[in-house]
């Protein structure tokens, strides 16, 4: 006898399609070790539609059609409205799956599609660091309130465990401060500048590889780290903080000279995440800084991160995810779906 | 109100003190954020004797007698029985915390303590590899029949939460392989190796400072990183292994010559540890290996230890601890003693 539950994706991106594949590729799994099913009643996209099949959508087919940029609307057994928030209201589902783009400068519409899923009597699941920045605490209180889940495991360093990480294993700890390596596109045009590319070079290939976006100051000017040391300290630290007051200094200074005087020290130029709590204050930081190779953030190479705390009753427990993907992301949220199920 | 829980010690060597030493610093925070407080009923030695006190021995008091040298026999209250099982019987207690020596042939006489615990209705917290290795099947299944709690979080890695992880934050996933850094005296030979010294003068100078044992030849052979690895597979892979079953070399073979032949190429050599799971069948390992710098190995200095984990949702998952002592190791017992109670 399995449990079925019903999930409402909205947002079917690289994040959303990955979450798709591994529902498929965990089906038997969640079945026979905890007697799980699941049944996606509903999926909005960007730019390809959206579906509500109260039934349950089939999700080899969802896939097939969002990969070759058709519209899904074709799968609707219902009426579907088009936006969001209504859609979230029509789709009849026990959890919902936010995995749109990021908003660093209010959360938004993330935030506002945790809030109608949750007033609605959703658990809610996002990727989305925007609305854990912006809204923590509110959600956090309508989510008790209504009786129900929030969790965004994978909002900061993808699906690596950061978050319940400080919930049953660190149980009792208190956190004073961490280090790390947040932000991959920084890192990856720091090491293309150490293989002797100019900062502009670097930029240029990254942007034709599809490393760097098109606009990449997000990255390069250091808000994306800086949204993801003030999620932390919001979250870990329990102390609400915007990617505004995080001192944040991007990687455009970084010239070719002083890459070759750090290469000639054994030492790499990194874009550094930190943060302390000291006499009650919080001191959050974004900058570079030249590390040598006994350090471990020297060896966190391309798109990995790591980040490392110190707590009062462990003086350094560092966390290194190697080689994320859309499918590590995708882990995040399918452990928070059980982690709401309270299965392990 | 708070609620109050009694807990015997057995072993008050450098990780029970420490423990004690933990239990008086988080007292108030105990009180504040869960409600609880604790009460020593017990305490048995090695070579410090032991002490029965039903209202709650003075752990201050026990700290300085047992610094001192002296004996604990002074603190009894009622007829305190010498020989371990008989003390485990008679002592008032909800939880056992074990911190006794590692025997790594059979995990006995630990193992037989935990069992006597379990039967009488105590949740058992070890920080002992030997009953793991050698009794983890028969305790869990001893403490589920009991409904009690059986914990061992310090047993690897100290108080670095590698078990906890494996709980909620990794819920779903399934481990493929994992290769570490685990022995700590042997990582501090080789480094000091790398500074100049023989093989014999490295020994002979982590005698003299306490960090290589009278007989070393349970950390230089490879056996303490074996029986942490044959943890490891037994509880997250779920398969039984023995040290005895694990591939092992020890690193008795590394001449100054190959050190500087490493060191000439950027590379060190470290005693790693490995396993993996492929067609049914583990293969798990100690050898050494040379490292270059981009591996996360290669900073994994001194007393640190680190453990990367592939799994089948998440290709890297590398943990660090760094510069762990009996406080960290405490830590992992008193993590455990919160989880058994489910309070976070």
């Amino acid at each position: 006898m399995t449990k079925n539950y019903c999930m409402c994706l909205v947002g079917f991106g690289n994040v959303g399609k990955a979450f798709a594949r591994l529902l498929i590729k965990k089906k038997e799994e969640l079945a026979s070790r905890y007697g799980l099913s699941v049944t996606v009643t509903g999926i909005i996209t960007g730019t390809h539609g959206q579906a509500i099949n109260p039934e349950g959508l089939d999700l080899e087919q969802a896939l097939s059609i969002a990969d070759s940029g058709q519209n899904l609307n074709r799968l609707s057994t219902v009426d579907t409205p088009n936006k969001t928030h209504a859609f979230i209201s029509a789709c009849p589902a026990d959890f919902m799956f936010e995995t749109t783009p990021v908003n660093p400068q209010s959360g938004q519409p993330a935030l506002g599609y945790l809030k109608t899923a949750l007033e609605k009597g959703m658990h809610v699941i996002t990727a989305n660091k925007g609305p854990v920045v912006h809204g923590y605490q509110e959600l956090t209180e309508l989510a008790k309130k209504q009786n129900q889940g929030f969790m965004f495991e994978s909002a900061v360093m993808d699906g690596a465990p950061i978050f319940a990480l400080f919930r049953q294993p660190l149980v009792g700890a208190n956190l004073i401060s961490f280090k790390g390596i947040l932000n991959s596109c920084t890192n990856m045009l720091l090491a293309m500048m150490e293989e002797g590319k100019s900062f502009d070079e670097a930029v240029a290939y990254g942007k034709s590889i599809g490393i760097t976006e098109t606009d990449p100051s997000n990255d390069i000017d250091g808000w994306d780290a800086a949204i993801k040391v003030s999620a932390l300290v919001t979250v870990l630290m329990g102390v609400p903080m915007t990617p505004q007051q995080v001192d944040r200094t991007g990687i455009r200074g970084i010239t070719p000279e002083m890459i070759a005087d750090a290469k000639a020290y054994g030492e790499r130029w990194k874009l550094v995440c930190s943060a302390k709590q000291e006499d009650g204050c919080i001191f959050a930081r974004v900058a570079p800084e030249r590390v040598g190779a006994e350090s471990p953030l020297y060896s966190v190479n391309g798109t990995s991160s790591y980040c490392q705390f110190k707590l009062d009753v462990l003086p350094g427990l560092g966390i290194l995810e190697s080689d994320p993907g859309p499918e590590t992301t995708a882990y995040g949220l399918f452990a928070d779906f059980l982690n709401i199920l309270e299965v392990a």
